[in-house]
């Protein structure tokens, strides 16, 4: 049997994709064939791959048989149109969509659920959101948290890659004193901040604030965790940030706080008094950043958090081939 | 006795006090006398008045006892410094710097501690983030808050002007592949976040932070409150934005806080489904925006809000003249 595995990745042109294929080299996974794919818009195109171009090809017209694992990263109904196949041809599955019924796990803070996994194996890599507060709440377990408060502030590349021109072109025109004409998002993007990402339900929740919930009770194992959450967009191209204040059972020890989060898997944190932000330290980077760690004004049961993370990196694409690295020795 | 007032406004070549000196002329307050002041660097401009150019003179030279009225608008240095002389002079004082223990006051939330005050009159308009949620949270005070939980995403002006000319040169050089260097801020503000307003206290709390909290439970007579708050610095000229997610001790009844939302003063909210942002509908307006009206996705003690307004207009300068309106008769 070969120590390597024949792979494919769905939306290999995208944000996510491409960042995917760079850290699937960053981190010489045991790759034989790698087999990019995405539409006929970009099939023909090419990406580079250890030294090499490797020419993107339509979904449609491939042969799931030639892969042991698919990576999807082309948006929740490309995953639903050809899950199917991948699965018929024997495949193991990591979905970056969120459109599988499949289990969510971020290694840092769930991976043993993936020894729990059936065959072929199906395995969801969470939004960027729960990915990044999975990885900073899971080791403060101990802290018997309540209630999280957070407002996530997303980089318009959360959305892909029109919504990170679309940001350029805004200010580029306002800057020139031209009219704006808001095209990708429905409003002024630049300089504003959008409270809501995506249509909201009837309630007033946005799906990816209702996915939030879900997901991070899921990777937290606490199905009856209060979470209180709005996602706004802000105005930043890569990077997203989290302001998050936690409400726990007991007082807040906050030397403890930042000794188990110095030694947590995953996880920078920024000394007191200073801060990371999306732009300056999270970009590009392999870790959630953590800063402002500070207990409430007055109430002793209290922790406020300051997260950034690259979305697009952390948030996805190295946490789906993290998933693939542990789901390895089963799939070889 | 004349039926005008003669009037000071200190800082009136900033960002407040310019706006404070339009919204003077606009509401027609009755001013006999009108006196510019600012430092020596602008003494000698001039700015606009009913169809004049009002001379601005420097603050040191200036005999408050040509004036019944002083509105501090430069800085707490400056208040300190020139507070006492217009007290010796007998003058009201209306004060935006923060500096003064005088009582905070937002007509929408508390007027009636006006009529407690001793003479002369000292009146403080509180930061514009209290102003805001304090109009706001006044009317919803039946639902009996247990917690307010926020995240105040500031825009740069309410750092003054400085601070405006910073993120658009920040802006231009990046559009246009430049290296960046800060200067008012210490970071990149383009096209990112800061997670932090000011320096922190020695326990990681900004001074604006415990201001909103200590302001904010005077503006709504709820010493107890318990309140968490992060302010952060978005990349937004003018217009400040509020993520609210408010705690009550009984379940929420979305249809009632609509109702009186709807109703109270000083607000102007949106529809569900749409929400409101700072450029596109607070800035230049009188009435704090509110939007997103929604419960928890499953805590019927939760109601999450997200307000925008102008915090140069309804955060500062407009509140002070809306001050100034309530006293008028005593100072006649
Ligand atoms: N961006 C993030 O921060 C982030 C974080 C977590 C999860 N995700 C998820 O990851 C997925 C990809 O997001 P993204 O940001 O990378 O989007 P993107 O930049 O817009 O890229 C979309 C990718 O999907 C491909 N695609 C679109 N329609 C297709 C079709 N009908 N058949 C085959 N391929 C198709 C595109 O190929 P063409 O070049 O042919 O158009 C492109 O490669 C989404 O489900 C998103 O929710 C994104
Ligand atoms: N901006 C907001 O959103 C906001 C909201 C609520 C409260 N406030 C408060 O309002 C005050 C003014 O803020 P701003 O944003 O208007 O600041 P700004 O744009 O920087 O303007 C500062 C003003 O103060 C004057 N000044 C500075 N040093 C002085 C001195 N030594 N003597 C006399 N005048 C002096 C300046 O005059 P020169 O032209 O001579 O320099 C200018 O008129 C601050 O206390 C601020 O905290 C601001």
């Amino acid at each position: 049997m070969s120590q390597s595995l024949d792979i494919a990745v769905i939306g290999a042109t995208g944000t996510v994709g491409e960042t995917l294929v760079q850290i699937l080299e960053e981190r010489d996974f045991p790759i034989a064939n790698l087999h990019l794919l995405a539409s006929s818009e970009s099939a023909g195109h090419s990406v580079p791959f250890r030294g090499k171009n490797v020419r993107v090809r339509e979904v449609d017209e491939f042969d799931f048989g030639k892969v042991q694992l698919v990576f999807f990263a082309a948006g929740p109904a490309v995953t639903l149109s050809f899950a199917p196949r991948a699965t018929a041809a024997g495949c193991a599955i990591i979905d970056l969509s969120g459109a599988l019924p499949a289990p969510h796990v971020v290694p840092e803070a769930n991976a043993p659920v993936l020894k729990t996994l059936g065959k072929p194996v199906q395995v969801s890599s969470p939004s960027a959101a729960a990915t990044a507060l999975a990885v900073v709440l899971a080791p403060l377990k101990g802290l018997d948290i309540q209630r999280v408060n957070l407002t996530a502030c997303l980089a318009v590349s959360s959305q892909g890659r029109e919504a990170v021109t679309e940001l350029a072109r805004q200010t580029a025109e306002l800057l020139n004193a031209r009219p704006l004409e808001p095209r990708f998002f429905d409003r002024q993007m630049a300089f504003n901040l959008l409270a809501q990402v995506g249509k909201p339900d009837a309630d007033g929740h946005g799906v990816l604030e209702k996915r939030l919930v879900s997901e991070l009770r899921e990777l937290l194992a606490a199905p009856l965790l209060k979470i209180s959450v709005t996602c706004i967009q802000a105005p930043v191209f890569f990077g997203d940030s989290y302001s998050v204040s936690l409400q726990t059972a007991a007082e807040v020890d906050l030397a403890a706080v930042n000794a188990t989060l110095e030694a947590a898997q995953g996880i920078e944190l920024v000394e007191t008094g200073d801060y990371p932000t999306a732009v300056g330290d999270a970009v590009g980077q392999d870790v959630v950043y953590v800063g402002r760690v500070r207990g409430g004004v007055d109430d002793p049961c209290e922790l406020n958090l300051w997260l950034t993370a690259d979305n697009v990196r952390k948030g996805a694409a190295l946490n789906a081939v993290q998933l693939a690295e542990l789901l390895i020795k089963d799939l070889l």
